[in-house]
Formats: C-alpha cells, structure tokens, sequence
C-alpha cells in the first residue's frame, strides 16, 4: 500500500514519478456506454500543462494521453480505463546535486527517510507531476457528471495579500480562463499578475489559494460519520500538493460566527421541498449535501523551488552547503492547481453519486435486444 | 457501506444513535500484549462526556464503557475489541415537533433526505454523540503510542473573536485540562468562559478552534499521495462534527508568506540526521512526517441547537412553522471537542505506525516458549 | 487488521471470543425501510444454535441476540446495525490444560504462534462461536434479498462415504429442516445419523459436505476479475470453519469433462432472453452470474475435538502428554454448518446486488412527503 | 470498482482487454531497495505466453513488459510500479459473427447483461489474457519472496481421467518445465500428452487440474475470520478463469476421514518449536499457517473454445445460429495456468508476510549516512 488510491467506486489508481518514462493511471467504476476518447481527457490536461505562460515552468511537456483500455468504439465498456502520458522533457542531471542534500521544505528527506531511497529527478515521485493523472481521471469524472447536471468551476481567490471579492459560479465560468492567473475578476488578475512578476524578478515565489464550487449537486450525498462528504473532500483537497488549509461554508471565519447569525432558516423551494435560506454552511448539514452549491477555499503555500541560496545538509558527507534550486519552477501555485482542484472535487462527487445509486455502474434496465442501439453504435455491422 | 469506518490497519467500525440503546465500537489491528482494561478509556471517555461544566450539554450519561472482546488477563490479543457504551438518559420525546420539520443547520434534512427516513431523538446517527465512540478507540490508540513516546495534546485557541497566544507543548500539558473552557492560557480561558457565558445567557451560541499538536512522531509517517499525512488528517478531522476548516503549519496564512521566508534551511540534529531549521510546515513535508511536531488547527462553527425562534417548514404538512430547541445543549463545542480531536489524531497516527512497520500487529519475533512470560501474566497456571 | 470484515457495500464486521463475554457485529450498508426486528434474526440464530439435538454440542447458548442501532419502530434507518449476542454457558476451566500444550488440527498453536498470546478458552477467537455473528447479518441480508426473490438454502449431501442423490430445490426447502441431520433426502438422511452416532460413540467424529443452491439471482452480478462471483464466494465460504474444499457447477468432476460435453448452446428464454440450455457452469459465466441457480458444494473436515487420547507437547514446559478433548463437541460439522454457508451466501449476494445498483442504499427517489408513509409507518404523530 | 484489485497491502490493480491495445498492471506496496528490471518479470511472462508448443494457443505475443516507474538504477523506490505489456497479435476481426450471439459458456452473455455492452474481440475484458498481468505482478512478488527463502511451484497432476501420482517439491522443482504438460511425473507427462493431442485433432478439448505448494512459508500468516489464508487462497485461485473447484490439505476427500484418522498429534520440530506430525491440515490449522508447507489444487474445466459445431442465439436478431469458435484457442488450460496459479499463490503469501509485519514496507531502520549503501548503489555520484 503506498497510498495511489482514491475513491470507494470510483476508483483511480495511479503511477510516475517526475523524471520516470511516464505517469499512469486506471479507473475502474465508470459506467459503461459514456462517450469517451483521447481528447476529452486530452482537453483537461492542456489546462494543467506546464509553459503555458510567462508565470509557469518552461518544462516542455506535451502531456498527450493514451487510453489503452476500457473503452471501445468510442465508448466506454465498464471494464477499467488505463491511461498513459509519457513524460517527454524529464531533465534529472539538475537534480545531481540534491540527491543526499534535500532542498529546502521539499520532499526530498522525507521521502528518503521513509524508503531510504527515493527517485530523485525532479521530485520523483513526490512531484506534482503526479496531479496529470488526477487531472486525466477528473476529466472522465467531469464527463460523467455534466450528463447529471453538476458542474464544478475553481477560480484563484487569494495570490499573497491580494484577494478577489465574491464571484458568481457563472463569473467563474466565463472570466477565470481568460487570464494567465485563473482569477475569475479580471481586475484583481491584473493585479495578481503584477504581484507574481514581482516575486519572479526578485528570485522568490508566493503564496495564494483557490476558491471552488459545485453545482447540481444533489441532496443526499456523503457517507457520515467518516466518509461524511466533507471528510472525504477534505481527503481530496489534503492530497493536493502545497495545501495547508481546507475550508468550506463560512470556513475559518466560522470560528467568530454566533449560532444565530449562522443559523439558516427552512423554507419551500421551487419544488415545494425544504431548502435552507441562504447557504453559509456550504451545501452541506451533518456531512450530507443539502441540494445547494458546495463551496470552500484551499490554501496553498510557495512554491519551494526559488533561485535564492539556501542552505542544506549532505547526510552522506556530513557537510553543510549551500543550494540555489535553479530548475523550471512555478513562481505560485494556484493556477495551474485550478484544474487539479476541480478534478479532485470531481472524482469526489462522482464517487459519492456511485455510492448514493444515483449513477449505476451496471446496466440493470437493460434486455439483451437494447444493449447495441445505446450503447455501442458504431459496432462492426453498423459499418 | 455507511461511512462507519476509520483507518487502513487500527481499524475503527462505529454504530449508535443519539438516543438510541447503545453506542459500539470494534478495533481492529490492535497488537497483542498491550496492557488493556475498561478504566483506560473510561478516563478518556470521562473527559469528553457530557455535564462536566455549566458550559456543557446536561444531559446525564455515565458512558460507561464495558469491553466485550479482544482483551484476557488485562491485555489485548491481537483480535478485535469490541466495546459498547449504553444509552442512559435518552429523552426522544423532545424532539417530536422535528421529525418532519427540520431543525436549522442539523443534519435532520440531510438524513431524511439520504435515507427516506431517520433516528429523529436527538439527531440520532447525526448527534456529536457518536464521538463517545471515537474517543473509547482513540484511548486504544493513545495508550499504544505512548509505548513509542509518542504523545498527542490539544486545546481551545479561538473562542468568538478572543484568540490565545501561542502556547508551548508543555503549557498544554499543564493548563488545559485545568479550566472549564480548555484552554491552556488561563487569562484567556477566564476571557473566554466570560463570553460563552455571556452568549449562553443571551440564548446564543458561538464558534471557535481547537489547537492539536503531536511530539515524538517519527519521521517517515504518511502514504502519499492520496494518504499523505495531511491528507488522512484531513479526513480525521473533517469527519469531527461541525468543522468548518483545517489547517496545518502555517495553515491559511501561507497564502501569503513567501517562498523565501517560508522556506526553512537544513542543519543537522543532535543525532547527525538531518533537521529542518524551524516548523511552519507543521511537520510535514511532501505529505510525509520529518519528525518535527505536527501541529494544527480546526475550525468549529457555532452550535446549532439554540433557543432563538427559528422558521422551518414541515415536509408532511406542507406548512412553515416557529420553532426553538430547547434540549440539553453545548453553548460552545470546541471544549468538548478537545478530547475528541485527540482522539482522531491519535488514531490516524497508530494507523500509519502499523503501516510504515514500526508497530507489528503479529508477534513475528516470539518462539513459543517465549510467548507467556510477556503476553499473559497472569495466565491460569499462575494463580 | 484482523480479517474481521466482509463485503465491500453490505459491510459485516465482527467482535468475539468463544468463552469472551459476547459476540458482536456491525452491518453497514442495509438499505433503510426495512422491516426488520430482532425475531427476524433470532430465527436464524437458532437454526445455527448449540444443543438442537443429540449430535450437537451440548453447550447451552439461548443465543439471544440485542439490536443496540440501526432501527426505529421495527424498521432500518440506513445506518449502522449494531447486534450483540452475550455468552451464557462460558466454561473456560475445561481449557487450562491447553493453554500451552495445542490440542491436535485446532487453532490454538498458530493463534498463539501469531499474536504470542491467545484467549484460550474454547477456542477463543478461532472458534466456530464467531459465526454466530456471521448468521445474524446473513439474516437481514436474507431479508433484504426476499423483496427481491432471491433465495438461498443448502443441505447436508455427503458424510463419510454416504453421499446424498441430488435433490431439487424444493425439496431442500422442504425437508432440509425435517431431521438433525439437515440432510434433503430422508432415507438418506438416516443412513447419515446412524453413521454419525455410530461415530459417536465410538469416540470419534467424522467429515462431509454441504450442497447450496441460489435461486433468482439476476443476470450480471460479479466483478470480474479478482473480486468476480466465485472469487468472492470462493472467499465467503473457505472463511467458513473447517472448510477444505469448494467447488461450484461441476466442481472437481469437470477435470474430466470435455469442452464438448460441457459447452452448452444458448436458447431464448420465455422472455426471449438468451440463456443456456443446462446448467453444468453453476451460474456462472465468466465469473459473472447468467441468472441461473448458483449451486456448489463446501467440504468439511471432521472435527478434531474428540475424546480419543492424542499426543500433544507443552511450549512452556518442553515435555510431551497425553490430552483428551472432553469438552461438548458436534461429532459432524455439516449440520450446523448449513445456516453458516446459507448466511454466507446470503451476505456475497447481497453485497453483489447493491454493487450492481440492484438495490440502492440511497433513497433516490423520494421527495420529502413521501418519506413518512413508506418507511416509518409508526413515527410518534400516529400513536 | 470493477474488480481490478486484489491485495490488502501489496496491491495489485490491473487494466486490459484480450485486443485491446495494451494489458497494464500497478503494484504497490513493494518494499523499497528490491532488486527488479524488466528482465525479472519477462522470465516470468515467458513461462505463461501464448505459442509456446503445439498444444497452447499459436497466437504471436511476445508479451513484452515495460517498467514505467517505481524502480531507479534496477531498484525498487518503494512508490508505485507501473507496468504494461502491450497487445501485438489482436485480430479482433474473427471474433464479428459473436458480437450480439454468445459463444457457447463462454463470458461473452454476461459481460454484456452487466454492462450492456462489451469489448468482443477475443473475448475482451473476460479474456485470460488479463493473467499476463497477473503473472508480471507476481513476479515481482516471488522476487521478494525469495529473500525470505519462501518458494512455490505448482504443476498439472491430472488432465481429464489420467493422474499423476504423489510428487516430492523437488520433483517439482525439476521436472515441472521440461514437458509441455507441465506435469511433474514425465511418465505421466507423456500419457497426458497424447490424450490432449488426442482431443485436440478430435476438435475437442479437456479438463484438469493443477497442483500448488509453498515451501519456507512461516508460522502465523493468515488474518481470520474472512480474511484466513485459505479465504484470501480461495478468492485468489477462484479468480483464475475457468476454475471450478479449489482444495487444500486433503480437500475433497477430507469428507471421508474420521478425525482420529486426519488429526495429527504434535511434537517438538528441531528447533525445539511445536510441529504437527504429518501435514493432512496443508499447512493451514485455524485459517492459519503452521509452517509446514502449504499445498493444494486448483480444478479447471476444458477450453470453451473448440471447432465444434454449437447453437446460439443473437439477440439482435433473434434468431438461432450455428457457431463454430476456431480462432487460436488451447486444448487444455492447465499447462499455461501453472504460472498463473503460482503467481496468486506468490501474491497471497506476499500480502500476508507484509500484513504480518515479516516484509516491512518503510526503511524504520536506516539512519539518513546509510541510506545510499544498500539502496541505490549505482547512483550518479557513482557514475
């Protein structure tokens, strides 16, 4: 066991490291009969890419999936779905230097204390090259979803002491891809770049944090106690590279909040059935959905690649040196974590619609004579 | 599957309603050979019950625990321990008016809306009540780790807007047991118990953190990515109820420290292995324990049971209607919430002991003629 | 871990001792509205109770099992369904001279050479005690499967060399029950008795088989590959104790079958749904069910507690002696091993069925207003 | 989930249909520091791979396994191995005729009532082709387990009515791979031969069975109840397609015996360790080894794919036709399942000498100054 693993149902098991021949992943649990190829998953992880901008890493990585399993025709088939994204730009020789001598608040020692060995290109496996296979399961999620009408936007809510004011989801929706940053207020985006430009020329990276949101989500998903929505989204966020903090609903501020100011009045919705007014517990009452948008805030701390000396430790030597992290490095985190959020919040919800029933993994409904006409429609004697 | 499971190898199962017969819980994955009888998790259990304070629930439950399982002589075996908590001053009647109008921000909708139905006395499978059990595992938990000198500590940091400097281990240790509120600052825990007083009178409620720090984990902890430390944390804490937020190391102020100033230099330990130069990343790097301490904080909201009138509506009737819950409630719950974060600390940390190996659920190293003088004192022979 | 859990969304968990103060198990995972009272389970605890007749232990367990949660007004809410079962008749002093000296084929040297302790009072947690918690989930999971016709039942078919003819379906719900020894077919069944007495007295005990059979199990169910039907059933009944062989469709006697004899053509069933014509595959396909009866055999060995003077030699002192297992012991497993591999049964196929979205733990479906009528008819507004 | 995990610690995951492009498989749980490049897998994929005499299957794969990461410098780094053989010789065109009109006893029906659709060619995910990836994990396994001086072999010991007698391990060891039966007795070898050759040129095929055990494996391995050595054994070969039966010790026969005849007295081994005389128990006593050796077999039926003349169904069209499957299919299914059931037997073992705290996954005891030696010996500095 050594922890590649998410989801009850929905399961996705991955591989890679940094500077390895190629990140991969399977999952097992999609429903057969989704309309599935290279580019659904293709179009995510060009989001994800790196040297997508001035404020990326110039790592130059194509990031191209292939499926080699579970789908045919087009379509999936129910069995799992393999997928493989060879990494193309690996650079290890950099890396020389920090084998025995861990960077500052990387992964280096720990995991060499762990294993007493590591991969040590790049990061190896603690990279957060890793997230490309999130990235590619998200976006199977996202597929499979969308035909439930739920929706998940992330947009950067906070770079250092900027932050954004509140955005409608719809605001997400069409503003946070127009910029380098993924601010959904364009304003603010401005100035957030300025502000990482900054850092940049000064050698130093910083700090921020991503603000996502789900709608559609129906009422009556999470497994409390301990797989209460919340604890498993909180699971999911915690995976995420960099993060510090995981909040949702009023979040933090809670903390200053009196019962009665939080406290939401019932009354009937549209559909004549009980809605809270307002929603400042982020759709979410006793670890369940409540039919409202799911919302919260991730913190993500500096990037740890800086150009600044720095001192470390040779544990093989026994001496003191000094390290500057010259490599191909984000100067902040939450844009190109945008997506991975999104996928992780994805892969969360799709399995808790699994485990509520409300998406079925099998074709219970169907008799043999309806299997083709759904389901595989390009098959052989169609051609 | 209902969410009633915690942990990889120290294997949590829970059941119990609020105000139902009894509350259980079944361990697995203890090792054999700890010394184990009801007492030890009576004391744990003692400090998360109810009607300990005038700030506190008065509801009057003993929570006495009886072990049916798992121990002999008074110690474990290796098999599962099971433990049950019985029900003593259930008083369902008081929440009739709530059984098709739910309560504002409780789970009552959710878990209808989940299940078609629900334990509607005192928020049945929903209530903090299922804690009880948590706790008699996280006393398990505890006593294993103390073997390894590992020792877990928390205490109230934020209550309302009153927050408490920063404390040491040792102050923790010391104060925060001594006072009502739990905190381990005594001018401010007097600051806060003034307020939780002053918005109990006022039939209010009011938020606050928890503070949990653990000395002596050993470097190594943590199964990235998906089980990273944070990442189990994260679900540990989040399934506590009423979180709203967790953070580790610098938490939410990361967004805005610098890679520069965040970033923290190697030196070497007093034992020649490597050591970072200070802690903000909570003990934790790559999703993996340095050996630091691991520190945190969780965000509680406000207790939702309060006497105000609220509006709700009654999905049988059709009709709005005027309540207030007037039961036996906490005004503030982080005290409370005290023991039981410990308890979801310590058991995601004997958890990933049993993983990395340091504690061996089997007693590989034993021949047998070894096997009485360590593991049963007190066999029959000996009397 | 401890091997204490079974079934990945119909989720059994176990507690218990031979001699140990009481049986424990949780089920997770029921669907909520069922009907379901303690009776319902009682029933099947005492098909599988001590003492039923002269070839049983004469051990004296009522058995009586306690529902502590998961149930309101005789129906299921959904959540965690926790029973306990108390030993009555405990007489662990028969066991000292045990201790350290194994007696033969049992449990008691690899418990002890595992953990380096045992609770050695009647087998402790190896004995065949525990499956009392393994007939009291297989109850509900029996009741679950009712609603949707499926339905389970085994009889005794083999001990010693007396070997049962096949018997129908119907006549095992018929007279599997009618004798003591639960053999289907009467003139049979007395041959079997008289063996087994004859056994009996002479001091010794005897093996045999248990035949079991599904009805009206669906089309689909299994997850090929590792966790297909067999592979999970394969699993279920080799837990079962004193097992040494399973076998379904032809078993062992397809070794000698050729693909000619075995292949079956397909043909449209009454639904014009293809289906094979014979069942010699025990319904399955691929390791998935075809929607024929699932039907195989469990081979038993004899029971090693027999009153024949054994050698045996003590760990702690170094010496070889004489032992006699005097306790009160079945003379033959299969008997009482019927409702064992009826509730194992029970408890795959259910587990099946709510993975293949056949039965949904959620209540999708229901809108507020129509929670009440369906699911808690007796909620406290009807009194 | 789909059923492409098996493993509670050593973690198998696998993707793949028989013509699709490429079979994968990811381990996790593999200690660090082990010695594995390609070459120790493909020995192991050569043993199992199609055309290897005149009675397997002549289609061309020459199974070629890639190492995508999890391994630096030929060594283990403890994070996940992902592997992938791709598929070569798919002709998937043979298989039009059986899309909607199943063959018969074949997995091609209920692979489609599940999931209302499949992957046809060459029997997709339902194909034995999926072992290949079984047998490239296991490989790695048996590596491992070699360091613990644990071994298995396993070799055919009957086809249709001809058996072989009783064979010594080293018998085994020796004769097991010098004959295309894989039989352990080449006297028996040759005779089996000429009734599959027999068969085959009658367009027949015929069942068998295979024959397992381990040596070196140690006392207390097995997690009882539902997870024991015999219930992880028996979810592990009934996963093996077309197995119908599994046995340990005296399996089937044990039926027959008295328990004065099968059980076995103890005695002191040479070390002085409490050992049963004989072993009739096959190495289990309480679902938990003994270490003496374990030992079973495994029942296959014949290949379903055979020239013969058979009747199906389309439920497209819904009309009866004749088939006949003369693809390139194997006579006898137990000389190429030698390997496969011997990689499960390797998997088992591994998971449970990990569960056991035997094989521990982190480096608990290196201190940093050593983590190089053993570990990554050819690192660049060395270069």
């Amino acid at each position: 066991m050594n922890g590649n693993r998410f989801g009850r149902l929905f399961q996705v098991t991955t591989y890679g490291e940094s500077h390895g021949d190629a990140m991969g992943v399977t999952v097992s649990g999609c429903p057969a009969g989704l309309e599935l190829d290279e580019d659904d998953v293709q179009a995510e992880l060009d989001r994800r890419k790196p040297g997508q901008s001035m404020i990326t890493t110039s790592r130059g990585e194509p990031d191209a999936v292939v499926i080699n399993s579970g789908t045919q025709d087009g379509y999936t088939t129910g069995t799992p779905i393999g997928m493989v994204i060879e990494n193309k730009d690996a650079r290890s020789g950099k890396y020389e230097p920090y084998v025995t001598a861990p960077r500052p608040s990387h992964g280096d020692f720990t995991y060499s204390a762990k294993f007493g060995t590591r991969n040590w290109g790049g990061g190896g496996r603690s990279s957060a090259r890793e997230t490309v296979n999130w990235v590619a399961a998200g976006a199977i999620a996202q597929k499979i979803l969308a035909e439930h009408d739920i929706e998940v936007k992330a947009h950067v809510n906070q770079i250092g002491d900027i932050e954004a004011p509140p955005v409608t989801f719809e605001e997400m929706l069409e503003h946070a891809e127009e910029n380098d940053v993924r601010c959904a207020h364009p304003e603010t985006a401005d100035r957030m770049l300025e502000k990482i430009e900054e850092y940049q020329k000064a050698g130093d990276s910083i700090g921020g944090s991503v603000y996502f949101e789900a709608r559609g989500v129906p009422r009556g998903l999470g497994s409390p106690r301990f797989d209460s929505f919340p604890a498993r989204l909180g699971q999911a966020m915690f995976a995420v590279p960099a993060t510090t903090g995981v909040e949702y609903g009023l979040g933090r501020e809670a903390r200053e909040w009196t019962g009665k100011d939080r406290n939401e009045d019932w009354e009937f919705d549209e559909e004549s059935d009980p809605t809270p007014v307002g929603n400042k517990h982020g759709g979410l009452q006793g670890g369940i959905t409540t039919g409202q948008p799911v919302y919260g805030e991730v913190s993500f701390h500096a990037p740890t690649s800086i150009p600044k000396e720095q001192t470390t430790v040779d544990w093989e030597t026994g001496e003191e040196k000094e390290i500057q992290v010259v490599g191909r490095h984000d100067p902040v985190l939450p844009p190109r974590a945008v997506p991975v959020v999104e996928a992780m919040l994805n892969l969360t919800i799709v399995d808790f619609m699994l485990l509520s029933g409300r998406i079925n993994p099998d074709r219970t409904d169907a008799r043999p004579g309806e299997y083709d006409t759904d389901y595989h429609p390009s098959s052989p004697r169609d051609e």
